[in-house]
């Protein structure tokens, strides 16, 4: 099982390592054949919000085959222009078995033309730019996440945490999801809304 | 007011990119002149749990006067018998307004010389061997973390999030804490109990 997360220049920092904590943790306790990885455009290192410097285990042109993809939130305003990842992003979703987004990682989601005709969610403040944006959208906003088999979206930064956890319990079991979230110590608001 | 966080190899990834999340996004929604960083023994990129690959921006020979110095948790064991480190922790201890640490990061500092006599905690597995192996600490195993003033210190992961934001609260304002957490979207658990 790969599980490549995907980052870029001014990505918020918890959106991509909330959800690595969370399959790593979930890798060490119980799932050793997982593997766990970042994903950018290039080899060099990411510089997230805050000026947080982060090195991509691979790039779009190396990785191994992915079975969960998660694209990150922050500034996307340029990263949703960016065909060359669009293109990525559209050719990853015809093999993935999951491709969810964290915060505002959805607007590059459905830049690729993914998501059409199903609900999504985003941060809370980025609900009424995602409306305008992309009408052919669902979108909800009273969820930590919304999940569509595939498809799977979550607010704002640490629901990207709470989200993950629900992929762990659909990936492995509920029984997992939870102790990962007693590991974390963290607060699991388990429950979608 | 500088804000550094002292990462080193097998660190939790989250007990430092919680606390760089909370503090970087502080420093964005207010308190423009925070200088949040991330500190390591070496420039070398550090390798966090799961093969986490992160860029310090300062060594412990180079870095800006400290205010507050976090100290992480993670694979604590080797680390807490790093001579050079533990010196260089009870040096800045001598001038930082606040020395605070996540998880197992109090270990770090316990072996450093500090904290003694007062009430401390940890993550709850950990707690056992807190209590054996420094028993001049008052360790409280029911609080998401412990302030006495100059010294705070966090139970477990995620729980370093809960208490940068009561740095939050205690170096700017309540209400900034409470803004920040809801920017990003996190269930504050306020409360220390």
């Amino acid at each position: 099982m790969n599980i490549g997360i995907y980052i870029y220049e001014q990505a918020e920092v918890l959106d991509f390592s909330g959800p690595f904590e969370v399959f790593s943790t979930a890798k060490r306790l119980a799932a050793q054949d997982w593997n766990v990885f970042l994903i950018a455009e290039k080899h060099a290192p990411v510089t997230a919000r805050g000026g947080y410097q982060v090195l991509p285990h691979y790039s779009i042109d190396d990785h191994p085959p992915i079975d969960v993809i998660v694209v990150v939130g922050g500034v996307h305003t340029t990263e949703m222009h960016n065909t060359k990842v669009l293109n990525w992003i559209a050719a990853t979703d015809k093999t993935a078995q999951y491709v969810v987004s964290v915060c505002t990682g959805v607007f590059i989601l459905a830049n690729a033309g993914l998501l059409k005709g199903l609900p999504v969610t985003t941060h809370g403040e980025d609900i009424p730019d995602l409306i305008g944006q992309f009408p052919e959208l669902t979108v909800i906003d009273d969820k930590r996440w919304v999940n569509t088999d595939k498809y799977t979206t979550s607010g704002g930064i640490s629901a990207g945490i709470d989200m993950s956890l629900f992929l762990v319990s659909q990936l492995q079991s509920l029984d997992l999801a939870k102790t990962v979230a007693r590991q974390m110590e963290y607060q699991w608001q388990q429950s979608v809304s």
